[in-house]
């Protein structure tokens, strides 16, 4: 028997293998393989359903949470979006080939940037079955294989999901190696696909704060960081307090477990007395706790005291830290010394305070007057998204299809030399 | 006495602060500040020739090697050569602030991309002390703070010259802190520097494969990783054979030490009888030692039988690899087993090949009938360049001021929820 380090080795190469094939198939071929990839899983969905069925009896007797049994269950609804979201990607443009820029040089070379695939994309996951179908579509799509390496309570689940997507590539001009279910649940298998550089160019982490950190600080291999949201609302003086309270709430309460939601709002003192009260009843109503800040303790009596941790947390609950600020200077040194650079939002009516806080916030996406709650490669028209970058190298924000590739020099000559 | 560790972590942070500060200048602002760098250093030329001359008789009595004295030396030309690339730098356009692309969403939102610089740049590089001003200079240009980690040959030009840089930005708008170099020799200083993740927002080593690993390996920052090149000139059988000769000689021997020199030469078995030994010869003569395979060794008598490892070698020396092969497949095979994806050419009369070879080979800069040699920031038009980038996230290829910044996602709404 070959050792679990071998065989991840083994899948790598192979998927390097595969990865330049897959650099020089047209379009067509793509979208095709995608097709029939589609059809495959509604094909399997009964076994992909009893395959899950087996991984969340597993789960409730190892008594884990609801919010994760919640990401880990398949229903005949969820695998057909599943099916859906394949179809939608094979109808995205195809990034790869596209001539960002050409230009000619003094020397008489012509020179040209062209976008190619990345090679091969490792993602590391957590328990959403979902990310198995998504993140495969999306690297094949931009001409990419893709390792897979899901978390160990959705195995069974992710197991007959790859099955199902092999099975459909089988006939179609995608060789079998592009895509790779790393089946191992041993520890071993992760540290050694992060070891893989030369045969895994990039490697994606999706999940909790944990996992990202500790690819991060293991991979040898470049790493694409996703995820850690800790996103302001400031409530600027010269704010439409209507519009104030509408952002607020949609931002905290629409759906507070994931990394676009607001975790402190920051309220400017001269509209504290007549947005906050009224406010925190609603957010209270919505089940939400509040950790005000001294001056917001005066005006909210139902909030507890804010310790200096709330100001970093991401609570990804119904929780919500809250300060009064004397300035925009203030809430823009707040967000710089505690954001974690994700989403950041003004609610204002003035011209040069928008213009301030949009220049001077430091943060994958910045809002005047709109939720956090819209940083997401579908709200932005990117067609489709894997992950949000929170990094500033290569991607930044919502991840489509083109942060799944690069560029390559192309130079055409007539026999010039230095 | 704060310990080395320590002193890392608050030169970073000092970083930080000025980098906010860098963010926000305007072109003007950072042109005159690099106008009056550029005179400081020209005025500190007799000091910075001192501490040269001292390092100098520092590494004359380790017994470095010439080459390493060769990069280590300064002259008062040579630091005329640096004032000039500070004045350079002034002149190149500020890509911060430029819009990538904007659009609007159905929810009405308008989206844009705006380019803003990374933030903090780290560049930890080995003896050349010109690396600290043209550092420097494009780090500044593109609005970021830098902070420069010289090796121990280096230390006390490296230290006059910073504090040149530093002594020119008084009086300007650039904070003094928004160039910072690491004074300490020692290893941890180095090592602190690569744990600062959240304070410096990527690691960019220049210098030789040791250098560079030990980045990648070590550090929790995303790191650029440059340089390393193994390059190759494949001559084709519909190939020029003078041109081909041209473009050999040059790419190996016009500058045999940096990392766009080819390192192995292919040529199509049809037409090595008739280029082989006459190349050979004239390689030989201007000192290049051969390494071949079995066909060559059969043409150039002259020739070493060339082991496996060389085609794995970046001799950066003159020696070069050379392997008669059966067809362009057979040379992609090889390019994309051995080759390190830096620079790769084709000499070739036939539209096909040259378009295979375009499309198939997986490299920063693909060539037709040109020298590798032309991969540089400066021969691609780019302006400047900071190094070599072989990886593909970010940058790939000669790295220009663009390469130095990041962009992100500005939205203006009028009250927008989900």
């Amino acid at each position: 028997m070959i050792s679990i380090e071998e065989q991840v080795r083994r899948q790598a190469k192979a998927a390097q293998a595969a990865a330049r094939k897959m650099a020089l198939l047209s379009s067509e071929q793509k979208n095709a393989a995608l097709e029939a990839m589609a059809q495959a899983l509604e094909r399997n969905s009964p076994q992909i359903l009893a395959a899950n069925a087996q991984d969340l009896k597993c789960a409730r007797a190892k008594g884990l949470s609801s919010a994760l049994l919640d990401r880990l269950t398949l229903s005949e609804q969820r695998v057909l979006d599943m099916v859906e979201g394949l179809r939608a990607v094979a109808g995205l443009p195809d990034p790869v080939g596209e001539v960002v820029r050409a230009w000619r040089v003094p020397s008489g070379l012509e020179v040209g940037r062209v976008r190619v695939p990345l090679g091969v994309v490792g993602i590391i996951y957590e328990a959403r079955p979902n990310v198995t179908v998504d993140a495969a579509a999306l690297c094949l799509k931009a001409g990419n294989a893709v390792i897979l390496k899901g978390g160990s309570e959705a195995i069974d689940s992710n197991k007959a999901i790859a099955r199902a997507l092999i099975q459909g590539a089988e006939g179609t001009d995608v060789p079998p190696e592009a895509v790779q279910l790393i089946e191992s649940t041993d520890r071993r298998a992760v540290a050694t696909m992060m070891e893989q550089r030369g045969l895994i160019d990039v490697l994606i982490p999706r999940g909790g704060a944990g996992l990202i950190r500790t690819v991060m600080e293991n991979s040898t291999i470049p790493v694409i960081e996703t995820g850690v949201g800790n996103c302001h609302v400031y409530v600027d003086v010269h704010g439409d307090l209507e519009m104030a309270r509408r952002i607020a709430i949609n931002a905290k309460c629409q759906r507070p477990g994931v990394c676009n939601a607001m975790e402190t709002l920051l309220v400017h003192r001269e509209v504290a007395e007549e947005l906050l009260p009224a406010l925190a009843a609603q957010l209270m109503e919505r089940g939400v706790q509040l950790r005000g800040c001294p001056r917001t303790l005066a005006l909210v009596p139902g909030a507890q005291p804010a310790q200096e941790e709330d100001w970093h947390e991401e609570y990804l609950d119904l929780v919500l830290a809250v300060r009064v600020v004397d300035s925009l200077d203030e809430a823009l040194d707040h967000i710089a010394r505690y954001g974690s650079k994700h989403s950041e939002a003004i609610v204002t009516g003035d011209y040069h305070a928008a213009r301030r806080f949009l220049r001077e916030v430091d943060a994958a996406a910045v809002y005047v007057n709109a939720s956090t709650r819209f940083t997401d490669g579908g709200q932005f028209g990117l067609g489709a998204e894997m992950g949000i970058s929170t990094q500033k190298l290569h991607a930044r924000g919502p991840m489509g299809l083109e942060e799944l590739t690069t560029t390559k020099f192309i130079v055409y000559g007539e026999g010039q030399v230095r």
